[in-house]
């Protein structure tokens, strides 16, 4: 059984009707009610203003792979919990970040470079194209598939070279993006995903969430082996006469 | 249920009386045998002599994994059956390429380059150390584990950049090798794992088997995408007036 | 000064006065002309009707890096031809892919992928972004660039994940294509650009030819060191008791 | 020109008289002596106890690679140096991490991991192994090269998968290292060496300043594309009726 947190930040369906009406549970109770109908998945969610934002070392301490959405109040993330998130990454918990998730400090802490981007709101058309067909999160794809409208996101995007490149978004406005990012972190695994604009439904889309679980099933920790603690090492090997 | 080939050029077995004793079934054999106890794996074995080497399409069209184990014999390998395998990788069907088998036809086939290295067999120790934790082939590992006696493959080992770096080997001589390497090619996934030269127990060693297991289910065929076929494609968005 | 041979299969421009109206010396003399006006470049070359095809041992021995655009007759091409050069790319030299060369039998044999995609001639517009700012094959380049008419090339592209993805481009259709791949293999550096369909101007075109120029300087052999000829290897540690 | 601060916490040299007598100049003096013998590369020096550890930022914006080595006192850096830093290398500058710089700030941030690894102190013996010998930071250098004592570092070293893997170490003791790791970030290049105990000669040793040497010339800047400023993007592609 994996064990997912489902995070959000939770503010602009609090704020803005329009939102509330495609997630009147939140995006995070979207994202959880499809996970919790695969098999294999029991998903939890928290949001940013909850107690230590929903993020205690109990809470994490139980969570096999965490999903982030963020957005309007990346700031008001606390940096302890940030640090704490970082450490069970790299200890092994799986994190999917979601869209503007891009600009959270969880991501851009994993990423050491500034995940700079362009974007546009403008009803843009996204089609993901496929470009790493053995990769598991494309299990039970078609070749590309689209979300009629979504918030454009283009390059250059800054962030380090995937360890594998899944998937390229092609916007109408004539933008490209690397919409599906996979790294190794430590003993964790990271996958960003793009789409999820609050004014769209796209948690709702049926594609979207097939990448969520699938991503989920692959960012689940293994039983990896113990990391080195920092600590003197004696040799192995006897010294030699 | 994944579907294992385990294939072996089966010649040292017949003709040293020393191969013979520690693999009286030969290392296919020892393999198979073991992959038969893992839950979930299906093992059958095909070796060199049979008729178009037991790799018939048929055979290929029900392998999930194909195991390989060649030395004496690369060039005995018909091109034919190379290029049959070669597409079956692309398809999607794993691929775990076991110690000599970095020299033949279908491993340098598929990275492309030369696939030398040096090498030695003085009964060197050979020690593994993990470099990629996160990675599902060293689930149930320690940071490290040793053989005693094995022979020595050293860099600089002529092969693309892993996809991911899964083990670095070090040798009493004084050498290293990356001795674990992953690739995806095509829809299919390929893993080179260094040791087994025949006269050493290797396939018997507990940690060597289930590295071979763990690499098993990395490289099991997900249902991807269709692959383009190379034909025209017409615009999927309509011309502007 | 680097070597470079621009090697073409120079067919289209005999046989269709269209494209021999707009390359009146072949596509190889002009992009050998614009490199031979850059400093430290000196560049010659070779079409597939010459003996050996132009790429004689001497020719090779002396080219630091090799432009390659074949079409219609990749099958022409002999196998020992293709056997010397991808040995001289292991040993150094570099090698540039242009165009409809990702089907060339060179490039298959350096990737061992199957190479394939979707295409399509319809005079779409191709937009070329930048996703590896650091990559000296982007040196005074700007963020984008356009190709007003070419022809589509789309994914899913068949290649191993490029050590460096320098370019994504955008076509009007609703594709998007990794159109810049840079590689090392063995000691050389190969590097696949996709412009370049014979009936339009794209070998006039200044970003394209500055993309080029780059890609030679980039591609060109250091005096890197000796690689293993895989022959027994004494161990470089003593022996203990 | 390439511009380059050697930067070195330079504290050792203070208090230990036998690193003293071995870098009377301190570290940075004999990395950057060497560097100045170098055709067309000017180093300068700053350290620690500087105002603003000398890395103000006229001195940033005037330095095309800096080079860190660091160990009792990352803890001293001031973070908004840190940032400072981290700025410029997305920009451009490139940044060569010495032995113990591992575990700097600048580099733990561009890294997003813990960058933890083993160690020991007793006169190791390390072997560097060319791994990428296409690489440029190879230029010049043998198949391996030794240096007779130094601290060692091993595996499991906490960073990401490297863009090029250049080196891996070899150790008496039993271990192995990735002592020499590129990556891009940004406009900017990392680059990560190993070797640097202080009180070894290491940096007296004439391969060391080579690769050194070659690092800094791989690491200058290009002149690259503008990046991407975080801002609204208007449709390049008109909308269409």
């Amino acid at each position: 059984m994996i064990r997912v947190t489902v995070w959000n930040e939770y503010r602009h369906e609090k704020k803005n009707p329009k939102v509330a009406k495609i997630y009147p549970k939140g995006m995070h109770g979207a994202i959880a009610a499809y996970l919790n109908k695969q098999q294999g998945i029991k998903a939890m969610t928290a949001t940013l203003d909850e107690p230590e934002h929903g993020l205690t070392e109990e809470v994490l301490a139980k969570t096999d792979v965490l999903t982030w959405w963020g957005h309007l109040a990346h700031g008001e993330v606390n940096d302890k919990i940030v640090d704490r998130v970082q450490k069970r990454v790299l200890e092994g918990m799986g994190l999917i970040c979601l869209h503007s998730a891009h600009f959270s400090k969880i991501f851009r802490r994993l990423m050491g470079t500034s995940c700079i981007l362009t974007w546009r709101e403008t009803d843009d058309k996204e089609r993901f194209w496929v470009t790493d067909p053995a990769h598991p999160i494309t299990d039970g794809l078609p070749e590309y598939f689209e979300l009629p409208h979504e918030e454009m996101y283009g390059e250059h995007f800054d962030i380090p070279n995937p360890d594998s490149q899944v998937f390229i978004s092609w916007f109408t406005g004539g933008e490209v993006f690397r919409s599906g990012c996979a790294y190794h972190r430590g003993k964790g695994k990271v996958f960003y995903f793009r789409p999820g604009h609050e004014t769209y439904p796209t948690y709702h889309d049926k594609t979207v969430l097939k990448v969520i679980a699938n991503s989920v099933k692959w960012a689940a920790p293994i039983n990896g082996p113990k990391l080195a603690d920092g600590a003197w090492h004696d040799p192995i090997e006897k010294k030699r006469k």
